[in-house]
């Protein structure tokens, strides 16, 4: 995995993959007591920089008999859509407690929709079946070479729009499920001062954890909100990029990442999910040494249900 | 008025106003039975188009003691941090029932807010008598050359991002209180075959009703949730442009703005206000001869309870 693997999926993501504008407000600035820039994924289609993941490897392999995908939501949707682009039929393994939007979107983007229980069956093992049964291929949501080089693309928009606003230096926060995005952005900016670190829900820092520890760890049986990066452990790809080049992890509260959402709705106009809230969330409320920071907001694929909580609480 | 002036315009925003991106969905697409193209004007700094007017009256004039402007809320917010951006004080004069995060945003933009009752008193008058005490520079929210200038710099990125999707024909459909926004992009679209028509909620249609008769009418008294384009009747300077270049005008119900503001939170995951999805809501919900309309969603700054109102009925 280098640069030039990123550098190649961006150019066939050239008019396929929006760029998402990178927004800031003097009034979160104010909240936070520093610059925050947002890197505003949500607004990428499918609602997620998942799209850019899907788009690289859908554009990267031989086209077969199909692809599947397993997904909590937002790779789900990214490789539907890009799926469809490319002429191609997708199944994608859903658990049946994931957000009704993402399912409605999953299928509404074309694909056929196979549910499963997160709590009695391995969606590892659905997927291997269905894949060898059908003859699709499998595009993993983080612990595939194309699809981190897809996600490093983001990277490459940051680290330009953020040398437009004359931004050199600054930690750059991303949403760390099994760490694609994270390790994506992180190859990206190798070399420059702009550097990343994982954020995460709190009994799901397992990036955090490991980083710590030096090898790869685990979560203890735990609750969040924060459905889009609730992962068993790092990635075997992602997590040696990370430990070569991320600072510390950063993990916040349910309750933060609500309260994130409610600021990007009220000073950025943007919807995000609470998974896609935790680098916000960690910008704004955590003890950081850098007067900017650069977060992502990752998705924005969140029920009404939950949005007018966050509204509510905050 | 003419498009020398929007270039000039444009070109004393650069790196000041934000390029707002031109969102699409396919699964909106799907609701409308069209393609609709979004240019997000709610991720403008201040979360609405009226900044691009106040940063092109601020920098084209001389800078004097200070600027005075009446708005219900949008304007103010422009006005409130262009000025502050250009070393000026400014005094808002505001509505007291103007939305509560429209007042307290404009405050903490830095200026100075005074209320008055929209029924018993006349901002005009109230601003007139304001200005020639104080010394200030009044800054009128559309029957300026300035600020039409400054909102036709939309239009011209409308034009060139219609372009980079090969998009040269459309209805191009924009949320309408004065017109300011409506004829700045019309004179910036002028000579294309991207045509405008303005969008107004219901009992507030006197644009469409004035293009109809040839004269400027006003409304009877009526009420709407749309509290960003509630003005009475057409501006002096905007109606004899949309008269010579705009379509004929489109109108919407509360309820089918609110419909809009919940598509838009579900697929394109941008905020909304109701008066800033009308022009979704027409290119929606309305019969237009045109398999592309192109909308504007001209402002976010909405209050947390209609937001969430919003959501529950849609």
């Amino acid at each position: 995995m280098n640069i030039d693997m990123i550098e190649a999926a961006a150019a066939r993501a050239q008019g396929h993959v929006r760029r998402t504008p990178l927004l800031h407000s003097p009034l979160l600035d104010d909240v936070a007591g520093r610059r925050v820039l947002v890197k505003a994924e949500c607004l990428q289609h499918t609602g997620s920089f998942k799209f850019r993941g899907a788009w690289a490897a859908l554009s990267a392999m031989s086209k077969g008999r199909g692809v599947i995908a397993f997904s909590s939501g937002n790779h789900a949707q990214g490789v539907a859509l890009a799926a469809r682009m490319h002429g191609v039929p997708s199944v994608i393994v859903m658990p049946s407690n994931a957000p009704a939007m993402k399912i409605a979107n999953t299928r509404a983007y074309g694909a056929e929709v196979v549910l499963y229980d997160r709590n009695s069956e391995s969606r590892e093992e659905i997927g291997d079946r269905l894949a060898s049964e059908r003859g699709l291929t499998m595009i993993r949501p983080y612990d595939e070479p194309q699809v981190i080089a897809g996600q490093g693309t983001c990277g490459l928009e940051i680290a330009e729009q953020a040398a437009e606003l004359g931004v050199m230096e600054a930690d750059v926060i991303a949403c760390c499920g099994g760490g694609g995005l994270t390790s994506g952005i992180a190859l990206a900016l190798e070399g420059s001062k702009l550097r990343v670190r994982p954020a995460e829900p709190q009994g799901f820092d397992d990036m955090a954890r490991s980083l710590v520890a030096g090898e790869r760890l685990g979560n203890a049986p735990a609750q969040s909100i924060c459905d889009a990066i609730v992962t068993p452990k790092p990635g075997e790809l992602t997590f040696p990029i990370l430990q070569r080049l991320a600072g510390p992890g950063l993990v916040v509260s349910d309750d933060e990442a609500l309260q994130a959402m409610a600021l990007a709705f009220r000073h950025l106009k943007i919807v995000i999910e609470p998974g896609g809230a935790v680098a916000l969330a960690a910008g704004l409320f955590r003890q950081i040494d850098s007067d900017t920071v650069i977060v992502t907001a990752s998705g924005g694929n969140v029920d009404a249900d939950m949005f007018t909580r966050a509204l509510a609480a905050h």
